[in-house]
């Protein structure tokens, strides 16, 4: 049996997709390769999504998959999708599991966390190196950490890691912080944050955990001596599963319709918005399965 | 002085705008001709925006509007803007009382009801011929009234007006109903809500109030009198104010970044997208705001 539309990923955007989609009367499965609810569940504070002055990532995106579940729509937790591909009339989806068939597909797998790609970073993941302060932040309290990058995300968390450490570092290459004022204002208000600007990191040593970090700083080289790093930098699209039309670093391309290249085939949320907010994934992914209904002929 | 962001509309996609574009650091004025919230805080009841199972139009829209304010946008009621003018690296914008300047301009200003260009239509206005079942539907307890348009809005204000008036006819041109499910099995258990398909209003009449309404059904002609008629058929952008590229029906055309033909320019929500949601709305608006910032560089 094909289903109506198959939505890949369970994140903001593709349950905002299922919701829309099930309501609409479509069959519609959702194959998520974690736990629903994406990127925007690890969110400790979400601040700037219409209809909530204040709430964290996890109760938020359990709303979303509540309201796509109540529309209709199943959602399989730890099934990856390794590939999709359009066939005759219909698209199939492989998963390590099965193969499934779809009269139209929204690739909703948003975007994973990017290396900074320097000596000793790979061998101590985990180990000292991270990438996701909700998941390790815990078990450096009252420790020193510093973090990397200079976006919303690295300040929001460079926040919530101000909670637990008895210090943070931010590094950043630029000359000062870009981020939303409500997050500079906070940042100013907490004690232990420190910035280190005009900074890049080089490398991480260590034997068994991170013990060092190296530093070029406005070109002279530094170390510092955190016990955990997390990076926030660049963020890479998970969009290596579809072969559609991408711009040179994998975002794929859309219309305002969030139709693809490939007829049937419609994307939306992180894997195609290089600055994608909870909103602007909910948004597209309700475009999205309003483009799928039509072209379907619902 | 110049504002950093002149945004035309506080509906949905304004506010949402607003707030972004405020939490950003942009000093953000909002112009609305009538009362913040625009068409969706006419919506008795929204099950499809992410985050509420359900809710009134009129709290989600107060939520929108409260967010955009603490953030600091400045929101103008009851300001009618007459014209966007872009000049040399600014943009003007001209309302009923003043000129303002702004170094980017957001066009969020929806669309209105479309008339059906029908003979007797524009006489009768207010008269028992009417376009919004929350503003004046509550004249027709137990009365008998009929709803012409086939679409979520009609159905959803029929089953309003269900509540209120003794008899509903849905007058819809195609053989069946195109809606969210939900609505529809919402419909089915309403025992007064009749459906007259294959129909098509040809004319209004009466002397100082609507007394009939004259259709054809079926290719054949035939009369009703219904105490009042509700038309949700199709909407017309508000974008005359704006010199921008446009479809025929007067949409304002935009990349997946909101940005317009002209730089500067952007735009977002109902006047962009011909079957807007809140959520995509929302998105949008939070779009065009991210947009504008790094237009403006920040």
């Amino acid at each position: 049996m094909a289903w109506d539309v198959i939505i890949v990923g369970a994140g903001v955007a593709g349950l905002s997709a299922a919701m829309q989609a099930s309501r609409l009367g479509l069959s519609c499965l959702v194959l998520e390769k974690l736990v629903a609810g994406g990127g925007a569940c690890l969110t400790k504070q979400v601040e700037n999504y219409p209809g909530y002055e204040s709430i964290d990532g996890w109760t938020l995106t359990r709303k979303f998959e509540a309201q796509a579940l109540e529309a209709g729509a199943e959602i399989r937790d730890s099934e990856e999708v390794l590939k999709v591909l359009p066939a005759e009339g219909e698209v199939r989806v492989a998963t390590a599991k099965e193969e499934l068939t779809a009269r139209a597909v929204i690739i909703a797998s948003g975007t994973r966390e990017k290396m900074l790609n320097v000596r000793g970073e790979k061998r101590l993941r985990g180990m000292g190196v991270h990438y996701c302060a909700p998941c390790a932040g815990y078990s450096y309290k009252n420790k020193r950490v510093a973090v990397v990058g200079n976006n919303d995300h690295a300040i929001a968390n460079a926040l919530f890691l101000a909670e637990i450490a008895s210090e943070v570092t931010i590094i950043f290459e630029e000359e000062r912080l870009r981020a939303e004022k409500p997050l500079l204002e906070k940042l100013k208000e907490v004690q232990n944050v420190a910035l280190l600007p005009n900074a890049r990191v080089t490398a991480f040593s260590g034997e068994e955990r991170l013990e060092e970090v190296s530093l070029s700083v406005a070109g002279e080289p530094r170390t510092i001596k955190p016990d955990g790093v997390f990076i926030y930098t660049d963020r890479v699209p998970n969009s290596e599963i579809v072969d559609v039309e991408k711009d040179a670093e994998g975002y794929i391309l859309v219309d305002c319709d969030m139709q693809t290249s490939v007829k049937g085939i419609f994307a939306c949320g992180g894997v195609v918005r290089r600055n994608a907010r909870i909103a602007s994934s909910a948004g597209d992914g309700m475009v999205a399965a309003l483009s799928a209904a039509e072209f379907l002929g619902v």
